[in-house]
């Protein structure tokens, strides 16, 4: 047992801080402003300076980092890249400049695993590259999607071809003009048994009958150019062969594409703490209020302790999830991930609300990314299994191992 | 004691549920939509639908409810407007429905308390009709505007006239077209005694020199057309006589202002509360996981329980505020009114975070109202004081008190 | 609707308050004092100044006051007799110098309302008297007794008489050397309809085949000379008169005993917690640490502030609970009293270890109330059915009652 | 990083359990029998049986294992010894069997770090034998302890001799009949520099002078025959060679014992955490309520699944603190000692009190360690530090690091 960190990963979160501090937080504003100055809406263009960054992150060899596999990506073990992706969550924007955002990092992954030779070249390479962008369409208006097992929308087979139709939203990333590419989950048999009716199929974007109905707003946010689209599938016709693995496959695969999706997400909710926490210790320094600093207030001091003493434990907790995933596999580490999904973002929230009461009413606006951060990580209380869910698997989980003692 | 309420309340309660009920929740999205259509930006008019909404409001009588001075509004109590007003904030467009939104009723107290006979006429009477409306400028973005004292604008004597000078943010309402009066709140004599420094005057929103520099979001809602506005006064003259009741007044206005102001906000979140448990219980009974309605499992029911229990306190601590307050005045009620602006809030997120979580994606989504008045409440955990300075007035008045028995 | 007390209230409060600084503070080390002199242990003899309190409290007219029924009690309705029970809760002695004390009260109840003439004149008048004393006979200790269908004890009609047997254990008052009657709950019928299987019986307590097996410590107090005892009973024989109102009725019978019962605990609860701020305030007034009283630092201040804010929503929660089940009846009131049984200990609990927290070490000892109020006090939130049934009951209640709006 | 545990801990742990599991669970329920066969009172012997386990875990090597000296003891590191001292927690007799128990270890390691030869041969030695006790003499009754600086007793230079006079209390393991040594704290120079005032001295208990006048209860338990004593000194003479390293240190050795202290009572914590969720597991797999098992209740499944999450957390803060007390020594690991000194009581508590939840009325009883569990570490909310102080020291040194971005 040992808590300090490599001196590879010493050195590679050096660098992706550097790399932070002089290309990503310098250019938040820039990004911000040339968003309001896109003509035609918000979701037609991506920020031009977004691609600059991105072409300085490849050059500085800060590219692909999450890819545990060496033959596409950086080859770092989950525990290596924690604290990599945790800095990049200190920024909204920063992991797209990495490429190492979601949903594109767990598409690639599954196209990695699971993709043919022709599906790999087709998709992965230029995803990989940052050309083109991806979502995954999973949730679905109409049913409650913390079980997975109520998805309606229907992949019908038919000839050398399969028919989709079905309503999905909150599929991430379908907004930007780059995203080419939606991976889609429906049922290809609704009689078979319960977690082998659904299967996974690959499908461009510009197929017809597929309809953007509308980006969902996140308490006000739209997320342009990202966004999260409703979008409406109407007898669109794939290739046989877009189909991923086989038949009944889609929910083992949605349940190993979700271990390490969740586990970058709390590990970029670490980052987007510490972002809230170093926001509100530099304010309370310079404001005063009844004649002292806030920073010498009990209340606020009490503030600061116990964000601390939160992240800290959170940040552990993802640590030591990310090692067991590298060292028994994320079946074996699944109470430990269901842990972190559930501790993570409220964490984070706790901490956000705190800077945002420490800044008054600057804390809401757009003056700092907080409001932005607890909107976004909000939402991570109910993406990939909402908290309650995830509490049930852990208490299943102990009940389990602690009837084995008695 | 006596905990019912009274027969002419629960008829004016009753009366108002109905109109909201006809009029208003079906409204919401109308208004919602007619917002999007705007052309000059969402700003530049207000939905037809609000002004339609009001004369229908005027017309079944329900209009200026809050003030209790019988000259000019309804004549209730505080105790007897309480409940009524708790119906209002149940929709976030409901206040101003009835004319008795913030921060005109606010401004409405101040001139009908402390106006001539002059202001009342140019200004009051408009703002009672509905015809205009008005912002408060009190808080600034340099300094930490929970203590009133930090107060930098000033109001500089100048013969017949004051020159105003100074950045206030947070001046909500001020974004309306129909906004045509500022209350300004600023130092006239720097040197003075602590509280005597400030001065209110009232300032015609056309004046040169002042500039609306932008619109602060809240999260990511613009509140258009109300908006929340960021105004520099740069040497702005107004006549002398629209400083209100004379130099060094401002401080003790405001907070007479503040008092009611504060219990009509915990009077609506109450409402809001109301309306997400409404919206959670009715989701739970339809929502199925894991082979159970969500309303049956013990997790989700502990929320409700929850949530009932502590709108109920809530409600009761305000409503007993609102009877001290008519009972003994505001100044002896200081305490309960600091605790409810306390209570109010914290409650009323707690609850509406409840009901988004058990929502899933769409509690966040513009699909409920979820959302938006969780940032709006948010807001109210910061403005008129923060709870951590509430509850600071709480333990010193509760100190004084037992003090006296030892 | 009307938050002042009543004059007659008002007087009556005076005067035990006033009885309370006169008798019972003063009196509270004597009687632990004169408890550690009993030389046959702590169970063998009542202090004596606990008789001496009973006599003055008679005389001062303060007895039997929480009994409605005017017959035999003070006629006071729940509202009235609520300011004054809360008064008694402020120490853990009061309510039996005033006759007021559990389970003798809800017994009394019992006796009054269901009992024949001759079970009148043989156990309700000398309890009414404070002559004798009684303990009710319910929890078992092999089954979860939230759930009153649970029970295993039996009562089995043989000829004239019936045959008691079974395990009971919390049967608070046994311990005490005048308790003469235990009221016992238990099947008659295993086979009848789930809530018509229990019934009520009167057991004297010198009855053949009684066994005081242990009096239970709550956490590490004995609550001499009260105690809570685990009984066997063993074909223990009494005549078939002594069964309550008849077979199958005691599922009803111990609901009505519960909702009064429960709502005094209630009351007392608020004293305990106005005891625990009271004793708060006055140490961290005169304590100093790192220079400043600790009355000044703000962290402290929050625990007064949130203290009195907590107290006062719970206290105002059970004033309208006690309405309601005056106006509308125990029945009609069951969730408001099932939301009060949740809110009043955990209240309490929370404010007494705050209090406890700013005595330092003192506040776990004996030197001052705080810890024995905190044991005492926590059991209720497993007594008379645990929070989480409680809340489940209130969220059915809820669901209920929305969905007739839907 | 690594958060597997080495296979030499492995094998320490394991050791450590089986013996727990032949000796010591077993042997609770006999030590409390023969507590209360006591003749003389509870303080009067140590229930033989303890002896008998100590000679056990001698000879199976599980002695002093908490002395990281390895002339003196196991010469384990922090990280090495947290996981063993967790396991001894489960049980409140355990940490005596291993002669690992407090206040002894503190003062073993004062011992071994300052003693002079003689000191060492006259109390080290046959503490580190299990054959005499001690206590440590610093908490006084009248002024604030949580400030060090406020201690108002006094050791006064009279020629070969110190004249110790003052009032402690809580001076725990004072009241076993074994005990020897009483290491004291006093103020031999008020005038000096605040931390220059306190010096430390041994006392042999039976020095003239010294009284004990009463043993403190913690929530009822006097934790005989260990117990928390109030002792008098009055005019206390013992030789000057008894002074530790020399006049003013008292301060700077106290903060030198509070470490490894503050730690140790962390690990045990988590360790009293694990056996309360294994407790309260094995019980809700039993009990059945509403027609369900309580382990298939949703609500019960979050206390678990929460219980396990906090523990989690915890114990990793916990290691971690250990990691960096060995690595960069206690006083940079300073923050993280007084993190885990507000985390792991606060967890445990919250643990505990959930299982005594789900036991019922069991809960709060003898039946279960959980009560007597949750009493003594209530304690360490206010011990060696009261959170409230620990979280001022986090933020500050919090505060500190941050600036130097700025």
């Amino acid at each position: 047992m040992d808590f300090s960190y490599s001196d590879k990963v010493k050195g590679l979160q050096q660098r992706v801080s550097d790399f932070m501090g002089k290309v990503v937080y310098p250019n938040e504003s820039v990004y911000r402003s040339q968003l309001l100055e896109s003509k035609n809406g918000r979701f037609s263009r991506v920020p031009p300076v977004m691609e600059e960054m991105k072409q300085q992150a490849k050059q500085a060899g800060l590219w692909n980092l999450f890819l545990p596999d060496s033959n596409y990506g950086a080859g770092l073990s989950n525990l290596e890249y924690a604290p990599l992706c945790e800095v990049m969550g200190r920024s909204l924007i920063a992991p797209e400049v990495f490429n190492c955002n979601a949903p594109d990092t767990g598409n690639m992954e599954l196209l990695a695993r699971y993709g043919t030779q022709e599906q790999k070249q087709q998709w992965l390479m230029p995803l990989l590259n940052g050309e083109i962008r991806s979502s995954f369409c999973m949730t679905e208006p109409d049913v409650a999607s913390s079980d997975a097992t109520n998805i309606e929308s229907e992949i019908i087979h038919d000839g050398d071809e399969y028919i989709i139709s079905g309503t999905k939203w909150w599929s991430s990333g379908a907004g930007d003009p780059r995203c080419k590419l939606l991976i889609f989950m429906g049922k290809t048999d609704p009689d078979a048994e319960k977690h082998r009716q659904q299967s996974m199929i690959l499908v461009p974007i510009e197929t017809t009958g597929i309809k953007i109905q509308r980006m969902l707003p996140v308490f006000g946010y739209d997320d342009a150019p990202h966004g999260h689209a409703e979008i409406t599938f109407d007898h669109v016709r794939v290739p046989k062969d877009n189909l991923m693995v086989g038949e009944g496959e889609g929910f083992a695969i949605a349940q190993g594409r979700l271990g390490p999706g969740r586990i970058h997400h709390c590990m970029r909710m670490i980052g987007a703490a510490e972002r809230a926490l170093e926001i509100m210790c530099k304010r309370v320094e310079s404001r005063v209020a009844f004649g002292m600093p806030l920073s010498k207030q009990g209340v606020i001091r009490e503030w600061i302790a116990d964000s601390r003493i939160e992240i800290e434990q959170a940040r552990l907790l993802v640590l030591k999830a990310a090692d067991m995933m590298d060292k028994v596999g994320n079946k074996q580490a699944r109470k430990e991930i269901a842990m972190i999904k559930v501790v993570a973002p409220n964490m984070a929230l706790k901490v956000i609300d705190r800077a945002i009461q420490a800044m008054g009413a600057a804390g809401v606006s757009e003056d700092f990314p907080l409001a932005s951060l607890y909107a976004g990580i909000r939402t991570l209380r109910i993406a990939d299994g909402p908290d309650e869910v995830h509490r049930q698997s852990v208490a299943k989980l102990e009940l389990k191992e602690q009837a084995k003692k008695f």
